[in-house]
């Protein structure tokens, strides 16, 4: 037994309640010990010695390191104390908080046992039910379609099929997106985010200039009002997209700072050091670098309280739920706050935030529902465009990944390909449609709400920003194509209760990736070769006479 | 290298702020693996690649598996993205979110880095400054001394010498404690944790019945007022004690409930399960098992409100802080919001609450600034007195213990001996003071706050509760004796700076346990036989002519 690769946490990833009655129980060991028996003691910590039951926990998973023994059990008590025994050589150790032990005695177990003090229903940080069958459709609004064929056009700079630079307007609008539901419904996608709409000064919307305003160029307050319900009616929910880490400078808060310095009573939105604004040198904090985005000081109450406002304001007009705009930065405290009474009066809203790395310290079920999973999107270039990933090492990544959240968490992350902040998956791909394909297959099959960015369908084709953002062509997209066929095909499936579970296991057969979900399973050919494998598909893509061929996949049930 | 060894995690006792400008940086190893060349690169993470510094870290601390490598570094950005580097025989790995890689591409760190992403001032989670240097004396008022002499003593039970039962009242109050104070000034002491107060049914008043009264047993509000501003006076910091997991059964809002039942207005404030209270086959939820102590649903805004005001009520009186009974068994998120309202108006009011296993979910900034410390407890216990560790496994055990929190809140732990709640040291050490002596010279070269139960200067003696809750003998702990002064002479050593450092190191050296704290050592023998040190002690125990004997240390600096 490699004892130094054993890891447990209480009240981690590790140790958490599922439900008020339900806990979940992981340890960590050196793969090569995935053959050792490990059973979970646990029960009222009060009286464990005397009451304690087994769970033999399962080798679940595992990475190129570590394996992963899981069990989940009913609880009889919401007080657990908890010790694990591992079994090697018909020895029996003990893990516990005081390490790895060769003998123990329960009778002094209260000194060390593992422990979750208490089961809270309000800690256990649910996330909605809706969730784990979400697919979504990313719309950046500017480019995805001109409804409203009677507005002020005078702002378009762009012709809509032009290359756009950073600063053009095309002349997107809510509008089109209300025309083209009946559109997105036939995708079978039951959910939009949308980036921001609020009045700004770009065509992004990222630098907000008024939170309670629509912007004009993308309609008005009852253009969303019918937006919202018109989605509904399609069975299509909206979350929209906020901007709390910072305004734009232009804002009128930030404006009057500059003008009014202490006096204004905005001086404390901000992070200004000094007595004034200097906006040459710029003394205040903003995102990343440069004068034009000044952060906001979240902390202070006056400050909340407005931000709060517009989360509340929306949801009111029946918003499904929010994407915060680098959620990341922007202070635990706040997220806190606002969970908390989003909550208790929205309890199926959707809380998803910004975060491109380890999002463990936001996803603890006190701040956000669940974040932007790049590291899965990560995880499918390295696989399925570089080539850097063999399928086991993509396995062990997915599983890996799995263990970083609890699963209340995981199952609320939203899995991508793309967005409008990187390149279109099928432009680093080379405008290679197998792989495209094979990527939303995969995507499909990675716990989470999974997302398409608006055009992948067609597939449209774009490098980084401004590229990934050029005009979506509706005419060709309404007439529909066999690629799009078999993203209807992959949607059906995506939303059947196995895809909507939460079981899953990735691994690595005869140079296959192999996703189990409940009882379907994808088979994934990656390599330069063919691989044979027979099954009847319920969907498959290059796969022939037994043979998957490279970029191919098969999904059998 | 031990790959699977290696263990770091962000946003946790690994990577933290420890001011708005400074970071604190943790890596885990194998400890065979101690002399690798470890070193972090860290800079602002949208610019890692470009401004990347490189900080050597320190192999710090080991315990019996692991080596502690550790860097504090200063920030020039609050966002921080970081790598791991570690040399072995001219190979460089790079350890990031991807695992531990033999190659690495800076260019495309962004995505795999490691991040905080973003330092706020009210993440940092700050821990009052004076408890670097608090040395507790913990009173169980009924037992510690009677000043009120004309008092009604109807309801004393025993005399203040008899062996106590569960039941007994011995007649002890605030008037006693007040006309101590010069003795316990004397002592060197600079705070005092009283158990509770409030007006209860018990002797140790954990059953309240009212929060908002001083127990009529103990004095009254005036008596109350005028122990905390003179022991203020004296120097002396007055912390007190809270039973918000539950009320006594006796309470009048439990008594409302059990009458009125949905009717009552306080129905909400528990939780029962049914449409009415059984009391015979209990339907609520309470603290272990039994009818009689209801648990509180801190949930509820209406008792949130209540507690809440509970607290703020004695804090205008003065009082320095709180320790909370069974504060595991309480919410996460009641917690939280109580925090951040004390914080914000009483930011050096300490918040301890009661814990007896690995706390780091409470203790991440946002709940409690510090714990009850018994995981050290039961260290020294194993030490020292039962002689189950080595000074090496002692060693091992401190440095281990000492990586489970961020410094802020290991400084605001409470260390003990021994408490109402435990058999006296004095006791489980089978009545050899020399053994006691060690301990308490040990208790207070710990990373914390040190605490003293009352009555360890005499040493009284006494079993678990209530044996451990005997009368103290004030006449005869006025008289002085060696024993008191030589605690006399380790307070002072505590309160020094070196003594109040973040500085630890625990380690073993010819048989001997060394602690050291700045430039402060201890050196401890808890072997059976004498070994040789040649030092100048500041204070010392049985130590003559160059050897420490059994039971014996030396402190140096």
């Amino acid at each position: 037994m490699n004892r130094k690769a054993i890891f447990h946490l209480s009240e981690s990833p590790y140790s958490y309640p599922t439900s008020q009655d339900s806990f979940f129980f992981r340890l960590r060991m050196a793969k090569e010990d995935q053959d050792l028996k490990v059973t979970v003691y646990y029960g009222n910590k009060f009286f464990l010695r005397e009451m304690k039951q087994p769970a033999v926990m399962k080798p679940a998973r595992t990475d190129e390191e570590f394996v992963y023994f899981e069990a989940e059990v009913k609880l009889n008590d919401n007080r657990v104390g908890y010790v694990f025994e591992i079994e090697e050589d018909g020895h029996t150790y003990y893990y516990t908080e005081a390490g790895l032990l060769d003998s123990y005695d329960y009778h002094e177990c209260y000194k060390d046992y593992f422990e979750y003090s208490s089961v809270h229903p309000e800690d256990i940080g649910d996330t909605p039910e809706w969730c784990k069958n979400a697919v979504f459709y990313q719309i950046f609004p500017d480019r995805f379609r001109m409804g409203n064929k009677n507005k002020d056009k005078s702002y378009i700079t762009m012709g809509w099929y032009d290359k756009p630079t950073p600063r053009d307007f095309a002349g997107g609008d809510l509008r089109g997106i209300i025309d083209s539901l009946d559109y997105l419904q036939g995708l079978g996608i039951n959910a939009i985010y949308l980036t921001p709409i609020f009045k700004a000064g770009s065509n992004h919307k990222y630098d907000t200039l008024d939170y309670f305003e629509i912007d004009p160029q993308f309609g008005t307050l009852d253009d969303f009002k019918e937006l919202v319900q018109k989605a509904h009616e399609h069975g299509i929910r909206i979350v929209l997209d906020a901007v709390f880490n910072h305004m734009s400078y232009f804002a009128p808060q930030f404006q009057d700072v500059i003008k009014h310095g202490k006096q204004s009573p905005y001086w404390n939105w901000f992070y200004i050091h000094g007595d004034e604004v200097n906006t040459e040198k710029p003394n205040y904090w903003t995102f990343s670098i440069g004068k034009y985005m000044p952060k906001i000081n979240v902390t202070n109450p006056a400050t909340e309280a407005y931000l709060n406002s517009v989360v509340f304001h929306y949801l009111e007009y029946g918003i499904d739920g929010w994407r915060f705009d680098v959620g990341d930065e922007i202070s635990h405290s706040f997220w806190r706050q606002l969970r908390a009474k989003v909550k208790a009066k929205y309890p199926n809203a959707l809380i998803l935030g910004e975060h491109w790395h380890n999002a463990h310290s936001f996803l603890r079920g006190d701040e956000f529902d669940g974040t932007m999973n790049y590291p899965v999107t990560y995880a499918i270039y390295d696989y399925l465009i570089y080539k850097k990933f063999s399928a086991e090492k993509e396995a062990d990544t997915l599983n890996r990944l799995f263990t970083n959240y609890r699963i209340q968490a995981t199952m609320a992350c939203l899995n991508l390909l793309d967005s409008h902040d990187t390149h279109r998956f099928f432009n680093l791909a080379n405008q290679n449609k197998d792989i495209l394909e094979c990527a939303i297959a995969l995507l499909f099959f990675v716990p989470g709400m999974s997302c398409l960015y608006y055009g992948t369908e067609i597939p449209m084709d774009g490098a980084f920003d401004p590229d990934c953002r050029r005009g979506f062509p509706y005419e060709e997209a309404i007439k529909g194509s066999p690629h799009q066929d078999l993203i209807k095909e992959l949607i059906k499936i995506r939303k059947t209760p196995d895809l909507s579970s939460t079981d899953f296991l990735a691994y690595e057969e005869n140079g296959l990736l192999v996703i189990k979900r409940g009882d379907t399973h994808l088979y994934m050919n990656a390599t330069d070769h063919d691989i044979a494998y027979q099954g009847e598909p319920i969907c498959s893509h290059n796969y022939e006479n037994g043979v998957i061929k490279p970029n191919g996949f098969l999904i059998v049930k």
